[in-house]
């Protein structure tokens, strides 16, 4: 993104992944030692028409199927109204945004997972986001079962729908994302989420700090 | 479209146009003439996820901006759905299927009136369809005016947002209906919309019966 000042990083990765812990640490660490604002979002949300669209999406009663076409677009919805209402916004006036998921989300898991053609992923993906790419994108990778298996220790009486697919769709899940940051090394930083989160932030911290504030 | 018996006839126009007065008339006339189940459906809405989407789109707090992007993508969405748990099964299944409005909608609210390029409409447009157009579209024709006119008429206290739109606007939407129209004679039907709604049915109800009923 060439908007002067202000950084746009995303976070990816399956379920049970440690996004929003490592987003969290980032956050405090940033507010320690930048005078930018940080802006802390996520989708699908981060606006009031996106969170009751994620609220359609992640809370949807079990008798009622959404089709794969009809889940990408309302994820498709989200974005485009987060982007234009909040990033945007926010990445013009020089603060440094965190996203918890944005477009690779959508690539991966209507693309990959659940096997949507290329184009359209693409097409409609590049229409949601305009030129509103992530300076880096952070994946937090781990096996699928790992993931499963932290999930279910979340504390909650009703799983998210997303949730409740089973390791083979979060195994091509992990596959997808890594085929992403394969292909876009620039863009992609992939860092093993199986350790202490103190150790993957620091792993995360020097990268971001050799590339966002490195002034040699 | 080619499954074998079943029709897909959508209604199109500004608001305030008569489809719904129209749709009413016509599937009485067909459940009259005709042993085929007639089923009647709406855009954005006609499934559960459908009228969810409906409601953020025509209720969206006045102080909440949806962006033409977002909307485009949530009408999308809501087709989507619809086309797979509704229509498809429906036609598949030899029914007359009669939809208040369908992608024309689109491609001539947000496409003509709020001018979203036509590549990304038409392909957002055909991922949402699929395969499934419409036999036969009929289009309400009436002046700006005369539509604002007719729904301020309405029994309301808070019109819908998509309602508020001004003269100008709606004079777009005129213009791209009969451009499309123009474009498509074989699927589309303008019929003026000013007469009386027993006049009207009558020279709808003509070219249905030529096109779908004419057993010469």
């Amino acid at each position: 993104m060439s908007h002067e000042n202000g950084i746009l990083i995303s976070f990816e990765g399956s379920e049970g992944c440690g996004k929003s812990t490592q987003i969290r640490l980032l956050a405090d660490r940033l507010e320690d030692v930048d005078h930018r604002d940080v802006v802390v979002t996520r989708e699908p949300g981060g606006t009031l028409i996106g969170e009751d669209i994620r609220h359609l999406l992640m809370h949807a009663d079990s008798s009622q199927k959404i089709f794969p076409e009809t889940e990408l677009l309302l994820f498709a919805a989200s974005r485009a109204q987060l982007v234009r209402e909040l990033i945007l916004p926010a990445v013009t006036d020089g603060k440094i945004v965190l996203c918890d998921r944005f477009l690779d989300s959508t690539t991966v898991y209507q693309g990959v997972a659940r096997q949507i053609a290329d184009d359209p992923v693409t097409q409609i993906n590049s229409f949601a986001v305009g030129d509103v790419v992530p300076d880096l994108t952070v994946i937090l990778d781990i096996p699928a079962e790992v993931g499963l298996e932290r999930i279910k220790h979340r504390i909650s009486d009703m799983p998210d729908r997303m949730e409740q697919e089973n390791v083979e769709f979060y195994g091509k899940v992990r596959e997808g994302y890594l085929h992403l940051a394969r292909n876009l090394p620039d863009r992609f930083f992939v860092v093993d989420g199986l350790g202490e989160p103190e150790e993957i932030e620091i792993l995360i911290w020097n990268e971001i700090h050799a590339r966002f504030f490195n002034e040699d």
